[in-house]
C-alpha cells in the first residue's frame, strides 16, 4: 500500500431509534459524490448504531440494587447511572479516583461501560449505551451495504477510549466485519532478512483512529468515514474481538 | 475537515549513521513526486530517526551492574542487554511476564525502553536506542523541511507500542513539532448543544496510528507518511510530551 485516502460524509442527518443506517449511509454517500469500491472501508461511530438500535437508557427508570447504592455513594452520581455501568460489565476493575473502570461484558476495558451522556438529546436522565451485539451489527451493516452497492465492503464500528498511560482518547475499534482486525506478522522478514519476532498489529485500531481524526469529539457530527486505499487482501480476516487481550496474555497485568 | 490523504514515500533508501534525513526526505519526496503544501504532515518513523543519529549500542561492550544481571538471569537475556535498558530507564514497573516494563527516562510507559532489535543490521548483539532527545530532533527536522520546501509543514516521530488491554501494536507520537498533539475540546458544544464534558483528543497518537497503517512493521520499508488535508490551525500547538500521564492524573493506576 502506498496511500490511503478518507472521506467524511457531510452533512450526516442526526439519527433516531429505529432508522435504517444502511440507507441512511448509502442515501449520504451519494449526496456527497463518493462512490464505493471493492474494499473500502467504511468505520461508523458507535454513537448513531446505538441510536439506531434504540440503546437509550431513562436512569429514573432503572431500580438500583444495594451495590450501585454504594457505588453512588462512593462517587457521588445517581444510583441508576451506576446500576446500568453494573448491569453493562461483568467485573469493576477499579472506582479510585472518581470513576468506574470496569469489564465490560463484551470483553474490553474502559470506563463507566462505555455509557454516553454526549452528543445525545439534551434529557441529562438519558444514557446511551453500547449496542447489544456491536459484531452482529457490524457484519448486518456489511452485507447490507455490500449487497446494496455490489461492492465487497468492509465495515468498522468505531468508539473513543480513554488510555492506560496516556492522555486524550483515541478511537478504537469495537467491532468489524470483512476485514483483518490484528494482523499477525510472525514468519515475516524485516528489511535485513532478521525475522520477526512479535509482531502483532492491530490494524483495526489504527483504521479506527485514522477515522477518529475526522470524525472529531466536539460538534462536527461526522460518524461515518470511508477509506479507500487500504489493501485488506494480503492477511486473513478476523473480528475487533481479536483485539481484546485477556489477563493472562496482557504483558502490563 | 472533509478529507485526508496519506502517502508513503516509496524505495526510502535505508539509513545510515550521520545521514542528513531532512535531504533523503526532500530527495524522496522529488522521485514520488510529491509537492509539500503549508500545513502537511510528515510522519516519520522512529527508527530512521534514530539510525540517522547513530543511537546503536553493542551489546556485549556494555559493562553490566548488578542489577541488571539479576534481572537477567531472572529474564533469561544478555546482562548487557538489561543494563541498556536500566540506563534508558527512570522506573521499573514490572519484570513479570518475562518482559521489563519500564517508564522511560523520558516520561513514557513501555517495554524493553523502546529497544529495537528488529530492522536493524543482522548483528544480534547491536540494539537501536530512542533519538537522545526526541522533541529536538522533531523540530530539526520540521525546521529544515520547512525551510528547504519553503513550505510551514509539521513533525511527529511516531513509534509502535504495545498497550495495556489490547492485542497487537499501533503507532504512536513520540515527539511532534509545529502541531496540535492534544486537543482540549472543553468549552465547545456536542452536536445536540450540550457542552462536552472531558474530551481531550490524543491527535498526534490517531496522526501516528494513520500512518502506522502504511508504514507496516514488516519488510515494507515505507519509514516516512506525509499526510495532506489535516486541519492543524484549528488548535493550538503542543508538543506530544502531552500526550504522557502522569501517575496521579492516569484513571487506570
Amino acid at each position: 500500500m502506498d496511500y490511503l485516502k478518507l472521506i467524511a460524509l457531510k452533512d450526516f442527518p442526526l439519527v433516531q431509534p429505529n432508522d435504517d443506517l444502511p440507507s441512511l449511509i448509502l442515501k449520504s454517500l451519494k449526496l456527497n459524490s463518493v462512490v464505493l469500491e471493492d474494499g473500502d472501508v467504511i468505520v461508523i461511530a458507535q454513537k448513531i448504531v446505538s441510536k439506531s438500535e434504540n440503546r437509550y437508557k431513562n436512569i429514573d427508570e432503572v431500580i438500583a440494587g444495594r451495590d450501585a447504592e454504594e457505588l453512588a455513594k462512593k462517587l457521588n452520581r445517581e444510583p441508576g447511572f451506576m446500576q446500568i455501568i453494573l448491569d453493562e460489565s461483568s467485573k469493576i476493575l477499579s472506582t479510585e479516583k472518581n470513576v468506574i473502570i470496569v469489564e465490560h461484558r463484551l470483553g474490553f476495558i474502559n470506563i463507566n461501560a462505555g455509557l454516553d451522556r454526549s452528543n445525545i438529546e439534551q434529557d441529562n436522565n438519558i444514557v446511551l449505551l453500547l449496542p447489544d451485539n456491536p459484531s452482529a451489527s457490524a457484519i448486518n451493516l456489511q452485507e447490507s451495504i455490500s449487497r446494496e452497492s455490489n461492492q465487497s465492503i468492509s465495515v468498522i464500528i468505531s468508539d473513543s477510549m480513554t488510555r492506560p498511560y496516556r492522555s486524550g482518547v483515541t478511537n478504537f475499534a469495537l467491532a468489524s466485519s470483512n476485514i483483518p482486525s490484528l494482523i499477525d506478522l510472525k514468519g515475516e522478514l524485516d528489511i535485513y532478512g532478521n525475522s520477526l519476532k512479535s509482531t502483532e498489529i492491530a490494524i483495526a485500531d489504527e483504521l479506527s483512529a485514522a477515522a477518529g481524526i475526522l470524525m472529531g469529539q466536539g460538534n462536527d457530527g461526522q460518524p461515518v468515514i470511508i477509506i479507500k486505499g487500504f489493501n485488506r487482501d494480503k492477511y486473513s480476516k478476523n473480528d475487533a474481538f481479536n483485539l481484546i487481550v485477556n489477563e493472562e496474555d496482557d504483558l502490563y497485568r
